[in-house]
């Protein structure tokens, strides 16, 4: 298959948003643009979508009339003023976003990193056609109470099937938020049983838990880190230190944050800084776990601080934190929530750590559609209905977990990842070699990011990025994240590089 | 069409599971049992459900052996501790829930209530071979960047054609704990806006709030009431106070409650007293807002405390309670996650109230399958960014709740709800008058609740009716609830009555 960008349209002018929809002008090739094309050199890859399109194609300016048609029409009833354009999912496939406009967008931000096997994947559309599907979806349990006859089979299709070696327990929740916070609570729950030896809660405890007061509303604090993001609950949301904005009039809880390593790349080059931060990071971590004014239950971390920058450590450095807690009798919750599910290269990224023993909690959601967290069974509280809500997660959105695993197998979704990942850190530490501007290019498998020199370069880049056809992100004050899903193969990085290197020499 | 209780069945001895699934007695029908029979009396009651059971069958105890081998199946990966017995939902209809073991059960309980419409709905069921659904389920948008086109649709008619009246906004989340949280951080962060005089934020602020250190992260408080629930998040637990199980160990903010009034019943005979204990709430409510140690930003305040017990209050009172709420510049949340959708005879509880003005926010979630809170423009932030996360919602639910709202109209389930409940409480007194054990029944529709004198006798009624085919619910220390769905109708409330007198006889 000849794979061309001919259709690659781009606006010159911004502003122009009416006008410019019915008027924009063919650009030319990118091989002319940049003097070297990668589109093309991926002809023998067989293709997830046979019916994909074969580049993006911008007709309009983004958002283009359509879209703020709808937009102006959802800002009656919603706050719209994050939105970028409305999707049309209808036309939508495979690895291509198609908004209101017509405009077919190479998707690499993939609904911040929330769509793992591609718009209307044949895996999902025919889950709506299965007698189970349609049971859960017309029949919403409260599973806490009565679980379904089908739950069981879920949960093993689901989850345990890819269960982190030596977590055989799974606590299945409605989004990011509710799954670290129901870690936490489950740190707080163990760590209290624990301080009393695990008898009963006197009287006053039972009393003055009723009324917001210690002893039985206890102080107790969730380590975590600067940069870190975990949700915006008010839990969550006190262990999370990505933007202010984010926290700003908030109340928060009086719990530690410790100072999480920033590597300076490339790698090899600052081998001795790297192992100092992170030597630091590891006895702040300690000092903070004996010294905090208030008893710490757990550290949480995630594998690569998403939110925050695309902060990744070595495995050292997260095998020093899960001994650090050991020794301290503090649980280690790691966030799987942005990195879990394939895209760094493995099932769970926290399996390129080689740690002695398991994480005590391993939170999920986004990709995996549903949210939770792995567990062991002496993480269980002595009492029931401690960790317990009216819906206990959603046996619909299990179902595409479950889905999302055979596709995960069937497809070796994960050895394309770690390919089409490999070749795009190896492009894109070329394109920063070559044009300067691209900086610390940094990732594991296509979990990959760098950075511009300021805040506005990284956002104008962005900009112009999607007026060439393809959708990325930014995190933290100046990277660029790339969030492909897991059916993102060679042909995509070549139009994702291409247009790229084209922006970056204009 | 004549209904039998002929296959109703019970269980003589709890204990022998295995054996008496195989060796039940038939058990006399209701009318010789209690003298009366009701069954019967609304032959010209047209079915909502053609092909729902006639009544209930219980052929073993429950949980019965199959329901317990997949109970132990799943207890390896979840806490099964509080699971009454295994769904087949397959087999479940209309008001009717059948389990692992066959067993049919008029349920009275409906998933904590929340199925609103009835087990395999053909309003829901047929959701399944829409375009809409289809795409909005294999293709989950993050709905703060790329709402999709269909987005708006839904929005209008799921959540704006029944929105309260002068609420024209709607946050769209997860549960109603996500929902009860983003509505608290609206009130932070509208009251923190007002008290800077809606000035830009300090870099103090800024620098601060990434400690989770004031006066970033501000001592504020919400204000909720004993017994209450709001959920179990770390934000929505400190506003709960209706079981200490719920609430001791963890860590919770220096949260105000203000006493909820427990009102005497029959009401006709209390009338001094009622007044008394709600003046008195009124005026702590007060007294708590002005002085409490930090500013209040919000009161929250359930139409009827549900798991707290079923306490149900004055129109009045609530109109006094948001005239405190307005006269100190605090919001007034109502927390609709179980009284909305129908269930107390208007589609919204508070609707009985006839305030003055809207509410402020108005959470929801549960019967309407979405979870959110309606607001007004005024709420929004300043702001971008601030009530934000991945999600935003799920447009499958939504979809779901567009469908709920459809067969509401279409059913008149109101109506139904109106002439079904003010039967039930009729007959519930009557009861209470005769058996003298079902105490203070109350309700609004059919949020219905009674007591029985001691927790003890509560659990073993709970109990008995389940060996007699009925489900229904606990809550606060010795209350039942009733919970049915918006389909429960006469022939339904015939059962539920025939089988209480029974049972509360024996």
């Amino acid at each position: 298959m000849l794979h061309s960008v001919r259709n690659l349209k781009t606006l010159s002018r911004q502003g122009h948003l009416f006008r410019t929809a019915l008027a924009y002008q063919p650009v030319r090739t990118l091989a002319t643009a940049v003097g070297k094309a990668r589109v093309g050199a991926h002809t023998n890859e067989k293709s997830f979508f046979p019916d994909e399109p074969e580049s993006p194609s911008v007709k309009t300016a983004i958002p283009g009339p359509a879209s703020k048609e709808i937009m102006s029409r959802l800002d009656q009833y919603q706050d719209t003023r994050s939105v970028f354009y409305i999707a049309d999912f209808h036309k939508s496939k495979g690895n291509y976003i198609v908004d209101a406009d017509g405009n077919v967008l190479l998707d690499v931000f993939a609904q911040i990193a929330s769509i793992p096997i591609g718009y209307n994947s044949p895996a999902f559309l025919s889950l709506a056609s299965s007698p189970v599907f349609q049971s859960a979806l017309a029949n919403r349990p409260a599973l806490g109470v009565n679980p379904t006859k089908d739950w069981v089979d879920t949960v093993e299709s689901a989850f345990m099937s890819v269960a982190p070696k030596g977590m055989p327990n799974v606590f299945t929740a409605m989004c990011g938020s509710c799954a670290n916070e129901n870690a936490f609570k489950t740190a707080f729950i163990y760590k209290a049983a624990k301080s009393r030896g695990e008898k009963d809660f006197s009287l006053e405890e039972l009393q003055s838990c009723m009324k917001n007061q210690a002893p039985g509303s206890p102080d107790m604090s969730i380590l975590s880190f600067t940069q870190a993001f975990h949700g915006r609950l008010f839990g969550s949301l006190t262990a999370t230190a990505s933007k202010a904005i984010h926290k700003v009039d908030i109340p928060a809880f009086d719990w530690p944050k410790a100072t999480f390593p920033l590597r300076k790349y490339p790698l090899e080059d600052n081998v001795e800084y790297n192992q100092k931060v992170e030597k630091e990071s590891l006895a702040e971590v300690e000092k903070l776990v004996k010294s905090w004014k208030s008893p710490v239950a757990a550290v949480v971390v995630e594998p690569v601080q998403s939110e925050g920058g695309d902060n990744h450590a070595s495995p050292e450095y997260f095998r020093g934190l899960q001994k650090i807690c050991q020794e301290h009798d503090v649980l280690f919750i790691v966030d799987e929530v942005q990195t879990g599910v394939g895209a760094t290269g493995t099932f769970w990224a926290h399996e390129a750590w080689n740690l002695p023993s398991p994480p005590d909690l391993v939170t999920f959601s986004k990709k995996f559609q549903a949210a939770g967290f792995y567990s062991h069974e002496k993480f269980r509280p002595a009492q029931p209905y401690r960790l317990y809500n009216t819906w206990m997660g959603d046996p619909v959105r299990a179902l595409q977990s479950a889905a999302i695993v055979r596709e995960v197998q069937d497809k070796n979704l994960l050895e394309n990842v770690n390919r089409v990942g490999d070749y795009l850190q190896k492009e894109l530490k070329d394109i920063s070699r070559k044009h300067g501007k691209l900086e610390n290019v940094r990732g594991q498998g296509t979990f990959i990011a760098f950075d511009l020199p300021t805040p506005q370069e990284r956002d104008a880049l962005i900009g112009e990025m999607r007026k060439n056809g393809v959708n990325i992100g930014g995190c933290g004050d100046r990277a660029i994240r790339l969030r492909p899903m897991l059916t993102f193969q060679m042909k995509h990085a070549d139009i994702f590089l291409d247009t790229l290197e084209k922006v970056v020499a204009a």
